[in-house]
């Protein structure tokens, strides 16, 4: 069945050639999308006749999000070990290891049910692309189960058993990377497009990250890091290095791994909702997309450090705390999350593309930042399917 | 009709008598709502039979947000000069002189319309409670206008003709203040509760805002302040001199304002919105609670220095950057926000409050907290009638 999204006051396209800027922003804009993809993109009004019309009434209209970094597949929650934080409180009950015990004690539904509760929320504020991770499960058939479980659900999938070491392998971290490049590997490669490795102080260091990667890229998966998110460190270093489509966090960032990334085909995956929900410092965003490194925004939704699923948010916080224009973190959260996956179908609306679109209840997509935390997200499409209203209940 | 919301897993009902901590937190609860009031709580499965039953499912209810200060009577918008401000580019176009031009020429409807979108706006996402003030017209009609039309659709109308010196009196401000404190305020007491001024450098200073006080005082209005916002000023201690039920904003606060909030029976609202949307330093919540003041936490939704109507947020923020517990911020959203407009029937939800209702999609409270940015008001009730579903479109 095609769509038609008539009367559009400001259609972002993310395609420079068909509008004006970056966001390629066409005014007084119709979209006809059909057989999931854009099938027209021109003047309103003007559009090929369709079999259904939206009327978008004037408002602004936008590519979905794209969500390039998420943790989805866990049980439970950790709000009192997060109010425990916020109020300088000791909390020793909490920590990634209550997540670990919890996954691994969930039946599979509970988790799916988890998972998909999780990207129906991210659908209904516009996240139409969505990352899922592994990595709270930390045995072969843990994190086989997870890869399995998000390749039902989400996008993109990415094998992180280099997540933590697990209170099994506490006391050798060398023999726990040895098992996550062998045989968790072997179980989850056939489920997941990437490879990830927490690679900081306290997590694994750099022999160990080569380790993992070498055997990811060995098995057919792609790299990606976690890099650089609590301190200094050669994570970003490794993630041009190995080629890697994204280094995450990049918080703390020396003079050479700016150069370096931008230098390379590696994008600075950015994640305010982790700092924001820490009170760590914010990376700088300026600083980098000002070096001409590719920055895209993500959630990074995981129970313990950033509980947050909605990319709006991201996006008025980055604008706030990082010091991106409203054009840049919009840019970044659609079009750079779809370069932070390798991904050209989704993150633009060109004819061709996916069609994930999301209307907001606003006249531009500025709007995402002047009006912070006010749900806006008013329809949305994915893969030229309506996706429910945001009423959650 | 009676509605009984069985199954709530946690119940926030600010009547420490009734549960635990300042939250007056009951677990496994039931609240039954009878013509437009909170005609019992107690425990789930016990309540007395209503005409219709809405299951919480286990979730988390709360007393809708009450949000005490609020400029809603307004025409157009400024998301290009806020693109400006936070892209670090001129705009000369700006200010509040555009919103005062561009409401004096709206019609009533327009400026009626744009008002109840705002506060269903703020309705769907559990705000109950609204307060409106005038100060866009800045003409004896159109303030009057402008508090007629706040008085049919907020709960609360404050007289704020001391917003901003109007172009026509930039060489006369004595003039405007005159014609505020006499012609002005006639035509405005009638259809307002409060008296506020804009008492700042660059607005009025404290002889003008003694003057204004006064006049609003005489005519039946009771006090509350913009104060202390941009600077250290008199507004505070004016604020608490003058008996006023709140100082907004208290962004800059001696120790002796301090002191005097703390003796006083003013609260100090802190309005997280504007800082986050100014890129302004936060004021220390930490600071206000720990000396034993009254804080209320507000929107000020207003199109120039902070356009959200999210009261979660809000919540989030003060959490974040304020250094406010979640049981605080929460108790400042609710409570706080009807202390400082002196009401006893909002905010708490025991017996004969107000039927003023929110249900998170959540298991507890800390999920506003927990969960920045994430739509999680589900269903809401106001005076007893179920508000319609957070679909914006
Ligand atoms: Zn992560
Ligand atoms: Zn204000």
């Amino acid at each position: 069945m095609s769509t038609l999204i008539d009367d559009i006051g400001e259609l972002v396209t993310n395609e420079p050639e068909l509008g004006d800027g970056p966001l390629g922003i066409v005014r007084d804009a119709a979209l006809v999308l059909d057989e999931g993809k854009v099938a027209w993109v021109g003047p309103a009004g003007r559009a090929p006749a369709a079999d259904e019309v939206y009327d978008a009434a004037g408002r602004a209209v936008l590519p979905g999000f794209v969500d390039s970094h998420a943790h989805l597949v866990f049980a439970g929650e950790r709000a009192e070990e997060f109010a425990a934080r916020m109020s300088g409180r000791p909390y020793s009950a909490g920590g990634i290891r209550t997540t670990v015990a919890r996954t691994r004690a969930a039946t599979d539904d509970e988790l799916r049910a988890n998972l998909r509760r999780l990207v129906d929320e991210m659908a209904r504020q516009g996240t139409t692309t969505v990352e899922c991770k592994s990595g709270y499960g930390l045995t072969v058939a843990d994190e086989a189960r997870a890869v399995r479980l998000a390749a039902e659900v989400a996008d993109e999938v990415t094998f992180l058993g280099a997540h933590v070491v697990p209170p099994e392998y506490a006391d050798d971290s060398g023999g726990y990377v040895r098992l996550v490049s062998s045989e968790m590997l072997a179980a989850c490669a056939p489920h997941a497009r990437w490879i990830d490795v927490f690679c900081e102080r306290g997590a694994f260091d750099e022999e160990q990250t080569r380790t993992v990667l070498e055997a990811g890229v060995k098995a057919g998966l792609t790299p990606r890091l976690h890099a650089n998110q609590l301190g200094y460190g050669p994570g970003v270093a490794l993630a041009v290095e190995y080629g890697a489509a994204s280094a995450d966090h990049c918080t703390f960032l020396t003079d050479e791994d700016v150069a370096a990334l931008a230098g390379s085909g590696t994008v600075a995956t950015l994640l305010p909702g982790v700092e924001f929900s820490t009170r760590q410092p914010y990376p700088d965003a300026r600083r980098l997309v000002d070096a001409g490194v590719t920055v895209a925004l993500a959630t990074d939704c995981n129970p313990g450090s950033c509980y947050t699923s909605s990319m709006p948010f991201c996006i008025a916080v980055a604008v706030r705390d990082m010091r991106m224009t409203p054009e840049e973190a919009v840019w970044s959260a659609t079009a750079g999350g779809a370069r932070a996956l390798r991904r050209t179908d989704v993150g633009r609306l060109g004819v061709g593309a996916r069609a994930d679109v999301l209307v907001l209840d606003a006249p531009s997509y500025l709007h995402l930042a002047y009006r912070p935390g006010v749900p806006q997200v008013t329809d949305v499409w994915k893969t030229g399917v309506r996706v429910r209203s945001p009423q959650p209940g």
